[in-house]
């Protein structure tokens, strides 16, 4: 990832130092015009901005922490992957080392770097992110999350579990359909209609949760739970794997016990916001 | 939603004849011009379709198999929610008596039926389908699947179980986001964009489990079950609930430990094709 950053900043013409651990894997790198820096503290003298791609967080503290690293002055943005709470002590041991500090997060696979399919999240003070929004803007579709350094951990997680969530339902249809003989590929722009219908339905089911308030204006979650009964069954009867319906079905059914089975599908968010079983 | 189905007849134009066990709930329609039938094998012997729409499919067993009512000749729609097993057997069951039988099955809520909103699924005999689609049509967008009968339960529950995918992953990250402060309607839009985004790539991942070959081409498994990790731990740590992020990360695990972790998502539909444990 640190070789796609590096080369997506010389593609857009950005003067580039790049340090790895192991120099022989920015030869390429240097090939194209990018400056070895002699060090780690090199590195971060040598421009405004310094971009951070390591394994994880322990790894970035271990490399910053080291003899004759001056975070003095520096703009460090992290892209290393982590969670909230790591992104928030990072921020907080680099602030106090005279450093200001963007935690980021790349929701991208390296070879998209560079273009606008790269979606990178960002948080920390707005004012460092509007100063470097342009340089950082060579490296995908960079957001801007807010001022809470854990934010773009939370957003990265949530994405991907929304992300596995879709192929997860798919994977769970391609299955059923498939004892029927229909191939996954006859099966997919079905599931691919739902999942982007579902998807409108976000921004106004939100409000119910904003608003604390879940009237069933278009289903009520019993009436859903009685569906969720036939997907177990269903999955059950022609011999696929039911856990994905289970826990559906559970998550509804403990709404319901708390007395919600007369409201709307949001009303899960007080499930969804606690832990199992408290 | 008889009512709703008859409703949508008659306001397209249809001349239509209804029959309720409990007769009161069709003064309504009778008042907007049905026809009130004097018994279940009268409202079969009046027109050329009959749809019929109760609780589940033994009641409509109950219901036609009674004294009086002959099926001979007729063509019946069943709109009754159930399983594929009970739709191939219901159609087995009419075609003995001599009807022709379609099942299907109703994505949408009674206001929805008579919109284009309303989607209605189809399976059975294309000819049959076509000689009707164009009445059916006064109920909502109908879809032929085709000749299995089972197919219209299968796409149903399939759909729901996106639908209640779609808005489990939603409300996992909302649940998340809110620990941090941000509320259901600034989180929404993110995760709308990324359950399209995520819904666009099916037909492409389908190609991948049609043709039983899974290359890494932009992500191997096992680098989502890294991330997977963190989508547990972040929810753990922040107290919200953990059993999605649990049950997405348990399905891959065993992917991987069958051997598939440098594969691509989709060969997960191995562990989905099979029930736990096998
Ligand atoms: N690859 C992706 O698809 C992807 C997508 C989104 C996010 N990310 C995130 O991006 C980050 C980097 O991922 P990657 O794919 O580039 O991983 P990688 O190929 O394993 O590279 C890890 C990098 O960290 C360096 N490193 C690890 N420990 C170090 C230490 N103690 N001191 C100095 N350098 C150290 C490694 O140096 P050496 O070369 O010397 O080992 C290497 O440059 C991760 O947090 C990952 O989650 C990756
Ligand atoms: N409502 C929805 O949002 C929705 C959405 C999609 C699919 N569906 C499906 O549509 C079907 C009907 O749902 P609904 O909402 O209309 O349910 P409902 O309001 O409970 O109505 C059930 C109907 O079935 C009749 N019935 C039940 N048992 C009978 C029997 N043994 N003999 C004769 N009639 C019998 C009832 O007659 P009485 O009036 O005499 O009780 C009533 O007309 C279900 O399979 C449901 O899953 C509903």
């Amino acid at each position: 990832m640190g070789q796609a950053l590096a080369g997506a900043f010389l593609k857009a013409g950005h003067p580039t130092t790049v340090w790895n651990r192991t120099a022989s894997k920015a030869d390429r790198l240097v090939a194209e015009g990018a400056r070895r820096a002699r060090s780690v503290g090199d590195a971060i003298g040598a421009g405004s901005l310094t971009v951070v791609c390591l394994t994880d967080y322990p790894a970035v503290r271990e490399l910053l922490d080291a003899d004759g690293v001056d975070l003095d002055g520096a703009m460090l943005v992290n892209l290393t992957s982590g969670d909230s709470a790591q992104a928030r002590e990072a921020a907080r041991w680099a602030e106090r080392r005279g450093a200001r500090y963007l935690d980021g997060a790349i929701m991208a696979v390296p070879p998209a770097i560079g273009t606008a399919e790269a979606m990178i999240l960002h948080s920390g003070a707005q004012a460092d992110f509007e100063a470097h929004a342009s340089a950082l803007g060579a490296l995908g579709t960079v957001t801007y999350l807010g001022a809470d350094h854990g934010l773009a951990s939370l957003y990265d997680v949530a994405g991907l579990a929304m992300m596995w969530s879709v192929l997860n339902a798919w994977l769970q249809g391609t299955a059923l359909l498939r004892t029927a003989g229909v191939d996954a590929g006859t099966f997919a722009p079905f599931a691919r209609q739902i999942a982007a219908g579902v998807a409108e339905w976000l921004p106004g089911y939100a409000e119910q949760i904003d608003s604390g308030s879940f009237p069933a204006e278009v289903s009520a979650l019993e009436t859903d739970a009685r569906a969720m009964a036939h997907l177990i069954e269903e999955s059950e009867a022609v011999g696929v794997n039911a856990e994905l319906p289970r826990l559906i079905k559970a998550m509804a059914d403990r709404a319901i016990a708390a007395g919600h089975g007369k409201e709307q599908y949001p009303v899960l968010i007080e499930e969804f916001g606690k832990p199992a079983g408290d």
